[in-house]
């Protein structure tokens, strides 16, 4: 299957990139590389997804906020590419931050949200080197943000 | 306007980068890309600029001390490209680390001191993906550390 | 002295990369460059090396786990570059994530482990670039993780 065959079995729709919240932009190409900025949790309405893992939001939850990320960073690279994800070579490297208290020790699980996605989608290019931690808080509360190294053709 | 002009007009002098506090070194290249080490907010003295965002230092400071760690970084930067920051094609990515609490969720304002600046100076060429996230703490104690990703000719 | 010379005067024998903890690759190569999935701490046993540092974890502890994981990142690259570790042309950049409470503020002591390791095996190619800072928390509990950005032949 293609990747778009994929997306649709998943009953995936990609959407063209959010508006940054800040003075950046969404991605920049730099040789084959394309470097996407950090990707923040949003609820199916748009609204920044807040919480902090291990204190009010669940593996589970976190997990789907996650795969939410992954949507939304493949709407941000199918622009990057011109509209055609069959471009993308190699998704290279996930960094993902977990918002967390001190005690949570499952950002591996809540970032493989993204990471099966990914896999699932882009087959072997999917398979990515990634580094997943828990950090002291994100933009405007959200429970996740990851971004991404993509290699394009 | 040329990088230098822009610089002058906002009475801006560049400096050597200060020495590593630890075993590394300040940049590497790689091919294009310049790689940067993540430089620490310092006082206008050269001292760490220490405090934590939620706490004991606001926004608005934060702001301030993220705008100085950008002008160390094209200090950095201008150091490898051999003195000539026209030799930037593109600031692709920044990583900034703004050491708060777990319940500030302004890290995209501070980091905007920094974002800002590199808009201003390199205009379309300083336009760059970004993350940024709060971390639980900084070397020496310091509020921020920035580092880049850097295409050059 | 080669790379495997100055391994073997310093004792240490590399391993092939330990499986990852989720849904990833240890590491991806892209053109030259080579990206390494952040690796954790881990003891003599294999077993992940818990704990945060500023509670219950030295700052020479936290040295000696960060030297660890060092050796790991070695083992893997070592497989990315086809078991011959004269391919490689220079560690770029070194990411360490230190496990800490907001009060430690010697993350650049601890990842002098990993640093001062490289530049003792690579000489002049293994001085690199470099962020350190402390987390929140990291997978499975783990005082340290880094991962690398390293330039092939």
């Amino acid at each position: 299957m293609s990747v778009y065959e994929k997306l649709k079995a998943l009953d995936i729709t990609l959407t063209a990139p959010a508006a940054p919240v800040a003075a950046y932009v969404m991605y920049v190409q730099s040789g084959n590389l394309v470097f996407l900025s950090g990707h923040i949790a949003r609820k199916a309405d748009g609204s920044p997804w807040v919480g902090q893992l291990g204190k009010n939001i669940s593996t589970e939850e976190g997990k789907a906020a996650a795969r939410g990320v992954a949507v939304a960073l493949m709407g941000t690279l199918q622009e990057a590419v011109g509209g055609d994800l069959a471009r993308v070579r190699r998704i290279v490297k996930l960094t993902s931050l977990v918002n967390s208290t001190p005690d949570f020790t499952e950002h591996h699980l809540v970032t493989n949200g993204a990471s099966e996605l990914l896999g699932e989608v882009f087959g072997d290019a999917g398979k990515h080197a990634r580094a997943a931690f828990g950090v002291a808080q994100i933009p405007l509360g959200c429970c996740v943000e990851i971004d991404l190294v993509v290699e394009v053709a």
